[in-house]
């Protein structure tokens, strides 16, 4: 009873590693593919959001059976429910991802972004990739003192959003309407991976620690606070 | 033990009804806020969300609780995680109502909104407490016939919002970068509100039917597709 518990956990824990890893190279190829207006990667990136969704289903199903064979309690009720909530944390962000990669695809071959907001976004995708290379590694190894810290990536990326926002509501923004309105939903898309990267920070230190993790998707005020 | 677990369905229930009805206020007002540039109203939205956020919690205690408990399997286990979810759902539509009300206090005494988009995000307004309040009707007595016609009310949702994307992108638009960027990112608060109301319906449908609803959060084309 107890190995089959332990083994459906190792399997859980590594569907959750592995749409960790896919998510965080989704948006490290959508981002390239904003940066470069390059078609191909951001069909790919859409294309192979299917598998993330399909994997999610797995943790899902997997959860389902061990509730319901293992009837597990306390810190293992625990873990249990928490994959679940980490789950659709990442399915998420896998959609943000997608949702990046659309935007330079409806562009394309003209680039979604003014030259002027290249740097901005280069470095909301370096906070992303870091934000998700910590989760991957916090679910490896649950750790709350690392998982905690991933707050401090979460501000920088706000701070970015608010950069952003300001570059293309100054007065010298010469592109007009529409890719300004691109660029703030897309600094949306980051902004809100960022947010689920951290929830599902905050659900292995519930994990670790029984503290509670808050609901699911409260982290973050709202983006437009300019 | 049977009395237990069906007293605690009746708790959880009740629970999420009255979250639903709480976000369907909640947006309700917080419309009204943004449209009449009522400071008091929007104040009050982002208040009260925090009730939302402890109901939230309450119904994530009493479902480990009753798994911890009760041991529940089969039907009565995807109830209890299926509650999970929809509470998941419908706290983030509480923080999307509160994203609008805080775009209602930034902006005041000046409105939020252009003339020309009052009448838009008057019916997106109007749609999302359609949903709210089917929502809260599936809810209270599940039906999967019900549930799944929610979809219609999204459809329409989206096109409101393309409706939207195209006055603040047409040639006419005479009123600048902020106020195209704030109605972009507020369309996208009601489209999202609209995505999990729909996402909580087929949990319902799944409740009824053992149908899956698929991952949680994928209702819902990028909404820049314009």
């Amino acid at each position: 009873m107890r190995e089959e518990f332990d083994a459906a956990l190792l399997e859980i824990g590594r569907l959750l590693v592995s749409m960790a890893e896919a998510v965080r190279t989704a948006m490290s190829q959508a981002t390239d593919a904003l940066i470069d207006a390059d078609l191909a990667l951001a069909e790919g990136v859409v294309a192979r959001d299917a598998e993330v969704d399909t994997t999610y289903q797995e943790v899902e199903r997997t959860v389902h059976q061990v509730l319901a064979r293992q009837a597990p309690v306390a810190s293992d009720l625990r873990t249990v429910v928490s994959a679940l909530h980490i789950a659709g944390d990442i399915e998420r962000m896998g959609d943000l991802a997608t949702h990046v990669a659309r935007t330079a695809r409806r562009r394309h071959p003209a680039p979604a972004l003014p030259q002027e907001l290249v740097g901005v976004f280069r470095q909301m995708g370096n906070v992303a990739d870091k934000l998700a290379g910590e989760m991957a590694t916090v679910l490896s190894a649950p750790n709350a003192a690392r998982a905690a810290r991933m707050d401090d990536a979460d501000d920088a990326m706000d701070a970015l959003h608010r950069q952003l926002l300001q570059v293309v509501l100054g007065p010298g923004w010469p592109h007009g309407i529409e890719p300004a309105v691109d660029a703030a939903l897309l600094g949306r898309f980051y902004e809100r991976y960022a947010d689920h990267a951290v929830n599902a920070g905050r659900h292995v230190v519930y994990l670790v620690t029984g503290a509670p993790a808050g609901p699911a998707a409260a982290a973050g005020p709202a983006p437009t606070a300019i």
